[in-house]
């Protein structure tokens, strides 16, 4: 298998911590988002993701955008643990949770929409970071409300799940914001757990061969 | 079963039309996404869905949001037609399709967002609607190109997928916006096919409880 990723894209990072949950061989292939242009623009990437954004999963004959998809694709055809829970309610809660971060946060705050932002509708620095505040915040609290809920040692209980593969990227990528954390403590609790787990200290951004690129 | 929306929610209307294929009874809740300065924020929603979007499912004990983790939830706990393939490779195309959707074009363009834009961003009506038909061009664009290698009478071959649930919806939006839809042949094609399906029609916005409400 083949990652076509960049080291800071949190997409990339959640399918990175499954793929390391799950003891997974796979080779990475580095998709600079910002020199040349953008590497995801070119025509060699876009033959194999038409969306240009990364992650895109290779396996055999399959090129595969978005990571969520990934993740249940990785889920339903390697072995490994299994980061979904099999009770039918338990398993959409998760699901729920993983859209929250991938569906309602992390869209409104990547590389292109920020660059549009400032760009395109001339907005300045400081609006531009209110803008990703506020997003994040939005979400943080729904997610917060959840987790005093559901959470154990981890997002759902003591069991690593999909969750959690979801939430540390997009703390990492809050604490590149500068975002304040005080108002969500489970949250960053479940994600100091996570963070001394030999999985995602591997698959964290610094450790990956593009790093600082 | 009961499903929280509001009939001009494309995230809802694609749970409408996976409980219409597979033909599941339930009842509505209409959550007016404007009147009392929209009622998603009311304390009673907020306790059933903490991101105070619709829509929302309950089912028994289940309260569960975010429009994907809804239908895969259908997906697996309900009868009638299967909307995802068996084939893993085949099932993860149709997810990621879905997702283009949900994850990349309908985020940035939703009812919140827009409204942000207006407000605290201070955006005037001309660059707000520019900015959604931006957002909405480059994913149909993907879009476009992944349709011409896997459409056959739908989205993928002649079965009826949950990418078809979401394809309809995101178009219903963009005509209301007056996007330009000639450059995606394909897609409008396949979307014609679709609207003129019962489970599509009855699921449609304006044949809703709330419709113009």
């Amino acid at each position: 298998m083949k990652l076509h990723g960049y080291w800071r894209s949190s997409a990339a990072y959640r399918v990175r911590i499954a793929l390391a949950i799950k003891g997974i061989d796979y080779q990475q292939v580095p998709v600079h988002l910002v020199k040349d242009g953008g590497q995801q623009h070119s025509a060699q990437y876009k033959a194999l993701n038409p969306a240009e954004l990364v992650p895109c999963l290779e396996d055999k004959d399959l090129a595969l955008g978005q990571s969520l998809a990934i993740l249940e694709y990785l889920e339903e055809t390697q072995g490994g643990p299994k980061l979904l829970p099999a009770e039918p309610g338990l398993r959409a809660q998760v699901r729920a949770f993983c859209q929250d971060i991938a569906c309602d946060i992390h869209p409104l705050n990547n590389l292109r929409v920020l660059q549009y932002l400032k760009g395109e509708m001339a907005l300045s620095d400081d609006k531009k970071d209110a803008w990703y505040r506020h997003w994040l915040a939005t979400g943080f609290a729904a997610l917060e409300v959840k987790l005093a809920k559901t959470a154990g040692h981890y997002c759902f209980g003591d069991t690593l799940t999909l969750a959690d593969c979801c939430l540390v990227p997009q703390v990492y990528n809050a604490r590149r914001f500068e975002v304040d954390l005080g108002p969500y403590p489970t949250l960053v609790a479940v994600v100091a757990r996570l963070e001394a787990l030999d999985a995602f200290i591997s698959a964290a951004p610094e450790q990956q061969p593009d790093a600082n690129g």
